[in-house]
């Protein structure tokens, strides 16, 4: 995948010294995506901070080495899918589910109740178009000034990269899964 | 920074289905390496797994809301070095801490005591010279199979990308500090 990079805006550049919240994207389709998200998480709640996480491919369910730490450290880590896949066969359900899933987003980024707002694997119902990509532009844009917002995913439009701050590309050198070694529990989940 | 991508190596090619431990590398300009080694650190420690942090990097005191939640949690994340930076002055000194860590680390992942091993940020040291590279690779070559091994770092050496199982390069696309927007506490430390 490749990812253009954004003309420089010169509106946008913030004086220096200044404190607020940021747009963190991370995409591209190598690993760490959201396992760098779930660091973002634990150091911002390592502060003292407010931190929520919710994952649009997971479902509610989900008990994954991340759900049991950040369960017991008290970080919500909300599933809003139902586990939508390749081989998912009611999308129209998977669509809903996100949808209703952003309204939830939506409502707690713009509270203002939050240090930090991971958005785990946004980008595919982004990219599915389950969930509109100008009403989260908008809610991005909005947003009490103090709350950061971390959006996960590959494909990540052109449009979220240009407003966002700070854009990491995760690029796949290499992967054990050719190499025929399978997934890890407790390293892939 | 370009990675080249190594040759296929067909006598590396493991059996499919088998699981065994990992070496992983995080590298690259971009943000991430590190929380996404942080992120990996949750989720085994979420499975009930032994896991421990080396920082080659950080000072035993150091004190980022990781430390503070992974000392609650009791997985041990244990600064190597002396705060090291270009406003370093007696680099003997550094060279000497890196070489006494990689002692201890290198203890630890032959012990196999360990599920996973976190070298944070050993890239510095290797490309220093500080801790020799053959020792590092004869290290993981030898370690107890079922030990993975995650080191981070920008500029890991092409022998280590040939070594490792998983390797992950984070690519700048754009960063805040750019914009003159400060590193921000809760996110950066």
């Amino acid at each position: 995948m490749e990812i253009e990079q954004p003309p420089v805006n010169r509106e946008r550049i913030i004086p220096t010294g200044e404190r607020r919240g940021l747009v963190l994207v991370h995409t591209g389709d190598g690993k760490g995506k959201s396992t760098a998200a779930f660091g973002l998480a634990l150091r911002a709640h390592g502060r003292g901070k407010p931190v929520l996480i919710y994952q649009f491919m997971k479902v509610p369910s989900a008990r994954f080495g991340e759900h049991r730490i950040f369960e017991k450290l008290g970080v919500p880590i909300i599933g809003l899918g139902d586990g939508f896949s390749w081989k998912s066969k009611d999308l129209e359900h998977s669509a809903e589910l996100a949808r209703e899933g952003w309204a939830r987003a939506e409502a707690t980024i713009r509270s203002g109740d939050h240090f930090l707002v991971v958005l785990d694997e946004i980008m595919y119902p982004l990219r599915y178009g389950w969930v509109p990509l100008d009403g989260v532009l908008a809610c991005l844009r909005e947003r009490p000034a103090h709350v950061h917002v971390v959006l996960t995913g590959r494909g990540a439009p052109a449009e979220l990269i240009e407003l966002a701050d700070t854009v990491t590309e995760m690029t796949l050198v290499k992967h054990h899964y050719k190499a025929g070694v399978p997934a890890q529990r407790g390293i892939e989940d």
